[in-house]
């Protein structure tokens, strides 16, 4: 690149390994998913006690549980016995135990070993010492939220940390009230392209004006290339004057959130909560993404649209906002695959580049050289 | 496990490297599959010379041939000129000669080598060189054994060995005269969970209260958790008094096998074969299982139920006799699927233990261990 | 084999390892299709400029595009930017422009950046820099051959040499118009070998009187296992006297190809273009094999029958000549599958050999090797 008069502009990508190599892929699993604060899932349904769902972080099984006192447990899905999976449902009650379904051992809401058939004698000096292995847990946003690493960074210092400079505030979410939002509608998509395309995709708007005309008609500032969150701390991106909401085709949309102030009702507030959550912001809903590394060239996209509960009960058309962002997820994924390809040749011998409207991108790429060493 | 008052009785199982781990899988094969007697399918019905079952060891096909002095030969099935697979079929007869289906180099029933097109003038000095690579193969038990080893262990300090040592005497098996005993029923199980998975559960009882409640009202000792084959050599679990016979809801089974002695008649004798055979003893019928490891998370399991000839062909109802293990089969493959992924965790810091109930597993883990290295 | 009276005409194959092992595999990949000469597809019907193929070669995808100079030319399939694949369809046409459907970097026929997106103002210098990477390519015989290595061999010296140590001369072939006559049929096959095993398949015919009736019928001189190509430089196999044409069961063909001397209507030449294309010519047709290597042990064979476009024009019957070569197809692969299973034993203890109408596939064992090294 440094023979180019304009050397500064065209900066280089990471190298083709991290998308393609097993290995990175299982170091990027070990130092970045099972170490950092991962969205799971909705924790806003879960309501009573033994409620639970169980999530799958780092190719980890994990039992998110509503406890006897209303707080969040999680554990590893895995019998102190034997080993066997305990819960095999995505979702569902277990009433006041876990039944261990290979030799009946049980545990409690917070994973503590309330009896083995045959042990009777003596299980009770061990509850603790052989009860099921804990996992940290945060609901916040209405959301599940799960660090394998007891080590790791606190919430604060990693997902608060991001919303605020995204935000420039990080209550500033708080408007959305997305714990009291409902899911009208979810996807899932599955992508033959490494994870980390899908985000790069995300968190730039160079290719916008090529490949999402809905989007760019919605908000013709995207046209420019300029995503929303590189237009610095704070800013949302406008719809546009003549565009009545942020639906397909531009029609009305929905009655605006409660809480959300009158300057952001017309706004787009696209944020990445590295390394796998996407929260969009709109007026009157909200979306969440969810990235699941399956591979190092496969990736599961989970995405679920929220609504204010009014909203659903009133019978009030989601389609028209549903299908804006489901064409604008296909359009980006097909990108993405595309990119994979690239990546796997062994007889390429340039480097892919940043023009100067994907330069925040290289954060992101410090961050993954940083953990991965 | 030393922190525990109780630390004598929770004893560890093999490490969860043992379960997952490719190339330990890979060593397994080598070193156990291929190095000792492997039980590979019914030898009784191959009558005629010619006759002749194909069987895979360890990733290995193997052809075993009624030869015209009626032993049973068995040799690579690969032919020596360029390496073709000689027979696909499971069964059938090749007459007077294996021709290979290539370039017609063709070999008799003891893999000597008979000719080769446009080689005749010097075929004469090399039969024996030339001919099929031998494997060494026992009729016994109506079954037909290989050991890919020539090295390997004899059958008798092998399999013998394992029947003597759990029935007291390797001898004792024949009132149940297997090689007169006809398949009635067969099902191949397909199982996402490691081979030894699968061992570890035949040789437990200590699940059978959870998940075998047809099996526990037949044999109501099974609640205790004792296994048959740990409660000492040579004994067998008694069939509850109520129960008429070894059938899926306890109705009456079929007319007594003819030479099984009056008081093991309402026994059931469970037999372990390391590395890959069950035999399950009753007085009116046997069922005999082949565990075939496919990878290290992937094994299929055979399952035969044998009947007396005049049984089968009296009409009488066999269906509620082959519903009892084929139940206790699928509650069985269900659990070891369950351990299979608790094996794969990667940030399950805890060893997964044995209870004493289940503490003669140890010896199983041991010859493992041995044997891997 | 040294202890053997006739060792002297046993010679052994490659050892097994090269059949199975994905190490070798990824080099003959790099060695042997990166960096020698691979027929690809069909040029004769890229006529307008902009109209364009996309290859697959060694795992690279390359775009062949008709300029609007009328030659051919060959990129990466690879965007400089992103790296997007750029095309995705086998066939069609770009118009005057390949444009990247991800952020819509623009190239031209030869592969030179026209345009970026708000890179407007530098774009000009490094029009030549930006370029797609280019592949080396030649339009030969109908047929576009590429090679992914700028410091490879020649065209003539790799693909004109084995044509010309086939024929006697290299420029004999011209009498079959190969680029004047038209796919009058295609068949992929999915073959789940070794690509070296198909190859070796294809140079020998002591296996033809074991598995090609319907072939040792038309063409008698087979059945005594000497194939065309080892027969001597410019040898033509006789179709026999009895018999019509070069069809399934004898009966008559089609119009002679108008330039195909005389005494060559009623020859087959069977030629193999090292690494993957074997073409096949008739006196009133031609078939052209491709060889695509996917893993050790899969293998797809594309194959196409060409005829002079006045013969398809005709309506005249192809059928039964496609049938012939077909059935042989099926029959070879059948065989080669045999072989991959021989080839992953790991307990045989023995070489494969050739006897002596095999030898000459030594030469082709000694390219490989030296390859991989």
């Amino acid at each position: 690149m440094a023979t180019f008069s304009e050397a500064d502009r065209l900066l280089p990508t990471l190298e083709r390994s991290f998308y393609v190599d097993p290995a990175i892929f299982a170091l990027e699993q070990e130092r970045i998913f099972a170490r950092r604060w991962n969205l799971v899932g909705r924790a806003a349904e879960l309501t009573a006690p033994g409620d639970y769902l169980t999530a799958e972080i780092a190719g980890e099984s994990v039992i998110v549980m509503r406890s006897a006192e209303g707080r969040l447990t999680a554990m590893l899905n895995i019998c102190r016995h034997r080993g066997a999976r305990l819960l095999l449902d995505e979702r569902g009650s277990c009433g006041r135990s876990i039944r261990c379904p290979y030799h009946a051992w049980s545990y409690g809401h917070d994973g503590e070993l309330l009896g083995a058939p045959n042990l009777r004698e003596w299980i009770g000096d061990s509850r603790e010492q052989l009860g099921l292995q804990r996992v940290a847990v945060e609901e916040r946003y209405g959301y599940v939220w799960l660090n394998l690493d007891a080590d790791g960074p606190s919430f604060a210092d990693d997902v608060e940390a991001q919303l605020a400079a995204r935000l420039g505030d990080a209550g500033r979410i708080d408007a959305w009230e997305l714990a009291r939002l409902r899911p009208g509608h979810s996807i899932n998509y599955e992508i033959n392209a490494n994870w980390k395309l899908i985000v790069e995709n995300f968190m730039e708007c160079y290719h916008c004006s090529t490949i999402h005309p809905e989007l760019t008609a919605v908000i013709p500032e995207f046209r420019g290339g300029v995503a929303s969150q590189a237009a610095g701390s704070g800013y949302g991106s406008e719809i546009g004057e003549q565009i009545e909401g942020f639906t397909f085709d531009g029609r009305a949309g929905l009655e605006p959130l409660r809480l959300v102030p009158k300057e952001d009702r017309r706004r787009y507030f696209g944020i990445t909560i590295v390394p796998g959550a996407f929260i969009n912001l709109l007026g009157d809903h909200a979306v969440v993404h969810r990235v699941i590394p399956r591979s190092a060239n496969h990736t599961t996209l989970e995405c679920e649209w929220l609504f204010a509960p009014e909203t659903l009960e009133s019978g009030a058309d989601i389609a028209p906002t549903v299908e804006l962002f489901d064409r604008v997820n296909r359009q980006d994924f097909d990108a993405c695959e595309r990119c994979q390809h690239g990546a796997e040749s062994n007889v390429y011998t340039h480097e892919n580049v940043l023009v100067p409207l994907e330069h925040h991108l290289l954060a992101f790429y410090d961050e993954i050289r940083a953990a991965v060493g």
